[in-house]
């Protein structure tokens, strides 16, 4: 079946086709101060807000109540409407963009709605989707978590005893979570200069392991009462949708800082996110089965079918600061033994309330092979080996002024690609010491 | 020197006395919806919207600008204002119910003003102070990481080698902090029936392990720019004001979760504070020493004074369904081997973005005998043993029905009491198993 088309030019290759319609925060060169919800079609973004006031829900009388949301400086009002909506708003969108729409009177045949509600993309600046609540990380991706636990304990206790009855997380830091494009401060910490030296003695400076792990983010749209858990078979309804996540990490802070209490500096320094977040229902097409488990689950933590993850084709870039480009990994969204449903079902468990804004990390996502890693630290095999990359240069971590870039991208037709963008950040040299 | 008077009668046990001025969120009998800020004094409250809109500030023309804070329904507005203003707004206060006041019209010989803002506290309802942006919760009390290390590891393993060369900390849940007398549900959750067995096979039911532990919270009023660190020096600049803190903890649930990245379902369940913010000046008389740290710490974690931790008198009582109380810790809140301020430093010096409303726990408070301890596994010596209580019954853990009462106040002196007040929560039954 070929792809609907749309009225307006979206380049083959464009991850926001159609079919895809992720919503966003923008602002624009007419109005850079006032942020305002957007969704992104091809290299265009539609200013939800200007479509609103000149009538553009005018077709879709049940959201007319409702479009005060979109002029909010983050989504979460809308997310806060539920599914049932976002599905509505999404399905009249993309019949708005349709070449066969029913109403084009609304945009299509529509000059001066057009000139006020459709930029080009380059002419505004999206800003974080979402004001975040609370930031969990999860450690779904069990290629990883093995590869890093083989490095650490060896092969035959690389897995915690616990890693297969349940999603394995913590508590992340919500304030440090920042939109694709933001530069990233290489953090200051303490660290061993001699990690073997005994007793251990730690040094402040600057991260020498300056890391990456590739991932995926999940936003809530609705969340649970204190003391009353999210049942499995509910928990993906309260999901708004996804995004690109690279949560960036200092391993020789870790290294000193995780025992017993788990990551702290070594992570909250930043956490960066693809700016669209694309609705759980343009990646239904692309559902693949989880790894599967060879540990019976606890019935809270089942699922009536397996295939609740996506299979999204995920890349990892370096861009040196002499511009050149390496593609580091190429590996997919489906490598989790864990879905985000199994995740909220767990994290609510105990009663623990969950809200609208919340985000979810997948954990770093790797593959089995050699060229599908999710973090420098697998590539680098525990950094003993340099990493080959364009130009004769190597690397081991992150150097001053590398940036790196997170894709995603869903599908393989053009004119129906369902994609992320891009997540990038690029590294800032560390502050002076205080 | 006799505590300053004041025309309003004060019980001399009060923990509100004119020398404390603690900040609050309350909704009041005549209107129950519309939250706002007040301040605790005796036996009233001060509805600080109510006194600011019949002139209450006129008297201090630096602060009328801002009044409109103390409508909001939390008090971050106020917060953000920072120090100097809750200086300045704390003495004027002082100042009005002091017994020779300069400003006897605003409120001493103002019948109609009284009538309207001064509120019979039990006429009031105590709610969340803040919004809480992200909690942190620390482990500096050396003598429960010590007990709880003893336990896990053996004496001479009991502290981690980090231990003491930073606070070590982690990431805690933000959207389950409760203010005192919100129930707790008991947690469901992974435990492991037999946790000698192997393989280890976890089973989900209700927490038999609940704990308390017994915290000071701190409560941020400004906060940092992201990659940009709090030098230790103006770390304590930052702070609001504290508050007694409960966190709640499954030790069953969390013996099997918390390897390799820390506490999270064991934890997020509920956090309980108590709802009056003792601010910073109000604590400056009952100063004292830290614990004495042998390791030398970094540059970044030197203070210029070692008394920047407080003396505050803590109790744990446990009352039983039946309504018997039992004592079962008398502690103090010096016990601490770092103080707010190394945390701050601390928690940013990688950059993390701190804001207004941060909250930040100490850690379990212990001192270093049987009778000052701050949670129940080291009363019952890690569940081995039973602890005695009022009507010839025992406890190991909590059990449904228990309620947990933390109380804190600093000085002797009748009529001059710096406290807390209470930070009290009732177990409820689990809800069923899903
Ligand atoms: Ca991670
Ligand atoms: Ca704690
Ligand atoms: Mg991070
Ligand atoms: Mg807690
Ligand atoms: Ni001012």
């Amino acid at each position: 079946m070929a792809p609907r088309s749309s009225w307006l030019s979206i380049p083959a290759d464009s991850h926001f086709s159609l079919a895809n319609i992720p919503f966003g925060i923008i602002t624009s060169r007419h109005s850079q101060i006032e942020k305002r919800a957007a969704v992104a079609i091809g290299d265009h973004v539609l200013d939800l807000k200007a479509f609103a006031a000149d009538g553009g829900f005018s077709a879709l009388p049940s959201f007319q109540e409702h479009v005060a949301v979109f002029s909010q400086p983050t989504l979460n009002a809308f997310a806060a409407l539920g599914q049932p909506v976002h599905r509505e708003v999404r399905a009249y969108l993309q019949d708005i963009f349709a070449a066969d729409t029913a109403h084009p009177e609304i945009l299509k045949d529509n000059a001066a709605l057009q000139k006020a509600a459709l930029l080009p993309k380059h002419d505004t600046k999206t800003h974080l989707p979402m004001q975040i609540g609370d930031y969990t990380d999860f450690f779904a991706g069990i290629n990883h978590a093995s590869n890093v636990g083989t490095m650490f304990r060896g092969a035959a206790n690389a897995l915690q005893p616990n890693y297969t009855h349940l999603p394995v997380g913590y508590h992340g830091r919500a304030s440090s979570v920042v939109v694709s494009g933001t530069p990233i401060r290489r953090p200051n910490g303490q660290i061993l200069a001699d990690p073997s030296a005994e007793p251990k003695v730690p040094v402040l400076g600057p991260s020498r392991r300056l890391d990456i792990e590739l991932e995926l983010g999940c936003f809530l749209c609705t969340g649970n009462r204190m003391g009353e858990p999210i049942p499995i078979g509910e928990a993906a309804s309260h999901i708004f949708g996804f995004v690109l996540m690279n949560d960036w990490s200092a391993r020789d802070i870790q290294t000193w800082e995780y025992v017993p209490l788990g990551p702290f500096n070594a992570k909250n320094f930043g956490t960066s996110i693809s700016p669209w977040i694309v609705l759980a229902d343009a990646l239904e097409p692309f559902r693949a089965p989880k790894l599967k488990n060879e540990t019976p689950v606890l019935d809270y933590l089942k699922e009536e079918r397996e295939d609740t993850v996506y299979d999204i084709q995920l890349e990892v870039d370096l861009t040196t600061p002499d511009g050149g480009t390496t593609t580091l990994s190429r590996t997919s969204g489906k490598y989790l033994l864990w879905s985000f449903a199994q995740m909220i079902a767990h994290h609510s468990i105990g009663g623990c309330p969950m809200a609208t804004g919340d985000l979810l990390g997948s954990g770093t996502i790797s593959g089995t092979g050699k060229n599908d890693l999710g973090s420098l630290l697998e590539m680098n095999e525990g950094g003993k080996k340099e990493i080959m990359i364009v130009g004769m240069d190597v690397r081991t971590f992150l150097l001053d002024g590398d940036t790196i870039t997170l894709r995603g991208v869903c599908g393989g037709e053009p004119g129906a690609l369902v994609g992320f963008g891009e997540c990038s950040g690029t590294i800032l040299s560390a502050p002076d010491l205080p």
